[in-house]
């Protein structure tokens, strides 16, 4: 049978990029429910959707109710939902750092849907190039759902709760925290007039490289040569940060550990 | 006058880009020096250059004499070439790390060319979008430095000693730093069997974001978000880690601070 007609619950940013990729692949939007009254109806309108503002008004009519909402309102949207249409229907949520399992008092055919990136609005991003990481109550919805991530992604992985909760984690590494980085790095620049243009492109770079080598063997600078001169000049020009001044420190140890 | 004949000493990595963007710019590139015969009688050819492997077959007839060595050879380098030369050469190093009055001993045509990025042979970068950052002690030296860098990259910045000095430490936070929570991500991955592939796109992602807006404005996470729920459960899940749960930590609170 396969998965045609879906109900967006969420109009954030999730939401918003799930619904324009789902659109393009031909899968059908029922509906679109949101709290938020106006950027749901301009979603919904964008892609040819119905709007509703209230979980009463979804229609039992679909293969996939789908919640793209704030991770602590899972949860209660489920519970509203199934009141309303019932124990049978697969409801899935999107969100990396909530267990699958929230969702199976509600429904025993459970799953997450869970596209693997940084959305804002006011990007497009090429939705094919996105990992989804699929997980599924049953093994048939396991099927059906592999088989729609597969229409937008080349990219589809099954994963389990552990396995989504460990990239969740390592995805805060990666994202969250290397962007705090330049974050520092900007004010450091800010400190002697110089702007973070000066350093754009090597950060371009350092991301291209990832993409086709292993971080490790990419490791450079005074910790990975144990330059210790260059380090020890680097803490003083800290001083007057102690907070960078203990992250320069505990990275560069952690740097000469793991190379 | 301007610089129409350089001789490149060093045929490293940096060395090997110089040589080419020097050459692609119309720039004579009389002569290359390396104590490493094979590469660099490689880059010589590569550039059409005199390939020599003493300092005392260098020639004094070059408008600027470019030193892309490792920073612990600069001074060494300099010392001998001058004792060929004589003291009235233009002598630039590359080094990010190295204060530009090491060379004024040996010259007052002393100076610094700077290109920063991350360089290896391997992969061919667009050397115009490059910042070179420049240093001179002489004021015509300085034109004509700014005047060559012009001819090589669209992004050429005037800077000093202090400057160039933070740079390189915000260029620490930037790459190395960044880099090596890239390798982090990789092995929590690993130990549940998934590969860096899943979080490749968002890296990349995550990069070209910062091409266009402040990455103070990028922020996302559970610390910016103050969730602390996620927070204690990836500390928990980081307990065989005790480094990476020390960084997590140190990480998350500066991000509270900053944001």
């Amino acid at each position: 049978m396969g998965i045609e007609r879906v109900v967006l619950i969420g109009a954030g940013n999730v939401g918003w990029h799930l619904g324009h990729a789902l659109l393009e692949a031909g899968v059908v939007i029922t509906q679109v429910f949101s709290r938020q009254v106006e950027k749901s109806a301009m979603l919904a309108k964008a892609i040819d959707a119905e709007f509703i503002s209230n979980l009463k008004e979804v229609s039992p009519e679909a293969d996939l109710f789908l919640l793209a909402v704030q991770d602590d309102a899972i949860e209660s949207v489920a519970m509203q939902l199934v009141d309303h249409i019932g124990k049978h229907a697969l409801i899935c949520h999107t969100s990396g750092a909530t267990p699958s399992n929230i969702l199976t008092k509600f429904t025993k055919r459970s799953g997450v849907f869970y596209p693997l990136q940084t959305l804002s609005k006011e990007k497009v991003v090429n939705f094919r190039e996105i990992p989804i990481c699929i997980t599924a109550n049953a093994k048939a919805d396991e099927e059906d759902l592999f088989a729609l991530a597969n229409r937008l992604s080349s990219a589809v992985f099954i994963i389990d709760d552990a396995q989504r909760a460990t990239l969740h984690l390592a995805a805060v590494f990666a994202n969250n925290f290397s962007n705090h980085l330049f974050t520092i790095a900007q004010q450091l620049l800010a400190n002697q007039n110089l702007s973070l243009d000066l350093l754009r492109p090597l950060i371009k770079e350092t991301a291209a490289k990832i993409q086709v080598h292993d971080p490790g063997s990419m490791q450079t600078g005074p910790a990975v040569r144990g330059d210790m001169q260059t380090i020890e000049r680097h803490l003083k020009a800290l001083k007057d940060y102690p907070e960078f001044q203990k992250i320069y420190q505990l990275l560069s140890l952690s740097i000469q550990k793991n190379n």
